[in-house]
């Protein structure tokens, strides 16, 4: 039964997205030509200001004062032709960093770079409190200092390599890779460093201090189309429902779609263009292998999609194998087909949110 | 006694550096201007695999197996004319991360890309523990599981803005800024988001893998000027004097020096040309303001470049109120002026390590 649903399922995405796109898409891009930017730069959206009684620590002595918490750092590049179209904003999984769009674990250009090739404005986001967007450091200094026992400690979110192996869905269990799997395989270790540890247990829960950001840029840049990949998969539709006055398109990929969205939510989203996407062997972990049921998943966002499109919105669920490309591991954007799959979102973006740019101004 | 000893190390230093140069050294960039790249991404360096037995957090249940530690999170540009010039990797310093060298608070280009407008390939490192690098979070995650006391867990450096305010030398005390503070006041709002959590303690000590993946990346590269900033001033000499083969120029910004090294350990680093720079109002902090004694710091740093000429080293020691420069604070490379001081940082490049570039392949 699952299995026809499932079927049923890859037929309908199959038909949404249009397989003549897949097939015919190919890197429009000389990764070796240099690459003129109109301007780069980096930036904070939103942060507060904490009074805390920090601790001493190293050099710095017991203090009484601010920190900054809950800033979103983003970093920036501007192409030449940048204006012609709805700049992107990319944000990154669990245990990960914005280095997940750049240069690929095998070396190759990634989806950041390559967006910026093809005429987009990219903002890459540290989701917030991980990398250098930082955290808020006092529920474990407080630990320290006996402050608060051990178990008031958030947990850190911290992958092991055979976690994200079954996880990222690079075979059925670990060390062993599917005959046709897209992730270089070879380059493994360069994914392992990526890894970082996760405080989002840290942050508060709803609305995850991110989404707010996520939002408050989109507003800034007058219009973007914000990404999400995995844990922040669903971060731009949760964006768009705390203010989707700057959300233009959103791009959601490989992660649980809510399916409980009120009327009003839904009738909030269905006014942005949305895709959806989902690479290969979802259902093909060995049992046990991995905490998340990725063929679970798949379907709560199908649902997600008829939702939407009930509500009069304009989404596309797009499932790579029901398109005829196999293969593709949940780290889609570094997999060895990631020029491919970027020409098949820039195509979306073309046909769906690009179109609409006049209403930007 | 102290003040006189400190009035004859500024002598020296403006002897050191040439006044003159300092006085015509303006910006020579466009910022407006489309800036072009051969190439740019991001890379790891270093990083060894540590088994660990991982809790549940979040849907993560508990693990056995690896994760990676240690590794160097790196970003770079190269300008077209970057193999004119020695590559240049900036190191930032305590509770920052590689933001430092990017976007100024108030919105100027920062010295990464000021010196890919000059010519120079530019590596910009978040130092092992900190931002994309990511840190080994098992001392924390064994306090919360009970294995270890919360004593045993590293303290998290976290400075708040009253310390920052002093130790980064924007005025007297909080609030209070100096008259010819050249840091960019009005935007230290934009400041106090770059400052993050600083988790050095959880690092092995000596050596830091900070420096040993440093002199890694100078090898890499087939040389390069290492350059470090107050936590990481010193991190370029102690990256050479692990292997010194890639060290082809040490840029030391404001931070004490070692000033007990073997005769042999300074016989290494004389090998290696080296500029020590520092800003104004050393001395001016009022009493306990500060953890940090600049005026100490900078005592400490005249010593060390007196003890490299000895060992027949090419020590410059930069202190730029001597050179006529005046209102400096530890953020140097984010001050109003900061155009100029990358000029004089170029310019001692340009006449200390690449006349040597030859002798690079």
């Amino acid at each position: 039964m699952k299995a026809i649903r499932y079927a049923v399922a890859a037929l309908v995405a199959a038909a949404l997205a249009g397989s003549s796109a897949a097939q015919t898409a190919r890197s429009k891009v000389d990764a070796k030509a240099p690459l003129t930017l109109k301007s780069q730069g980096s930036l904070f959206v939103g942060g507060e200001k904490k009074t805390v009684s920090a601790p001493a620590a190293g050099p710095i002595p017991a203090q009484s004062g601010e920190i900054t918490v809950n800033q979103m750092y983003v970093q920036y590049q501007v192409p030449m032709k940048g204006d012609q179209h709805v700049p992107v904003v990319m944000v990154h999984g669990c245990c990960l960093s914005s280095k997940t769009w750049e240069t690929t674990p095998d070396g190759r250009m990634g989806w950041s770079e390559y967006f910026v090739r093809r005429d987009r404005a990219v903002y890459l986001a540290d989701q917030v409190s991980r990398a250098r967007s930082g955290f808020d450091p006092t529920s474990f200094s407080d630990v320290r200092s006996g402050k608060t026992p051990p178990a008031a400690m958030p947990s850190i979110l911290s992958a092991t390599h055979q976690i994200a192996w079954t996880v990222f869905r690079f075979g059925p269990r670990f060390g062993e890779a599917f005959p046709d799997e897209q992730f270089p395989i070879q380059a493994m270790d360069e994914l392992y460093k990526q890894m970082i540890p996760d405080l989002n247990a840290t942050l508060p829960a709803n609305p995850n201090p991110t989404w707010t950001q996520m939002a408050a840029l989109a507003k800034q840049l007058r219009g973007a189309v914000l990404m999400g990949h995995s844990e922040s998969g669903f971060f731009p539709e949760q964006a768009a429902l705390i203010d989707p006055s700057g959300v233009k398109g959103i791009v959601s990929i490989e992660m649980p779609c809510e399916t409980n969205l009120s009327a009003q939510q839904l009738a909030t989203l269905a006014k942005i263009p949305a895709l959806i996407m989902f690479g290969d062997h979802l259902g093909d972990i060995a049992p046990g292998g991995a905490p998340v049921n990725w063929a679970d998943a798949f379907k709560t966002c199908a649902t997600f999609v008829e939702q939407l499109a009930k509500a009069g919105g304009d989404a596309t669920m797009m499932h790579l194998p029901a398109l005829g490309i196999k293969g593709n591991s949940h780290m889609l954007m570094q997999d060895k087909n990631s020029d491919q799959l970027a020409e098949l979102v820039l195509d979306w973006l073309d046909k769906h949110v690009d179109t609409k740019k006049a209403k930007r101004t």
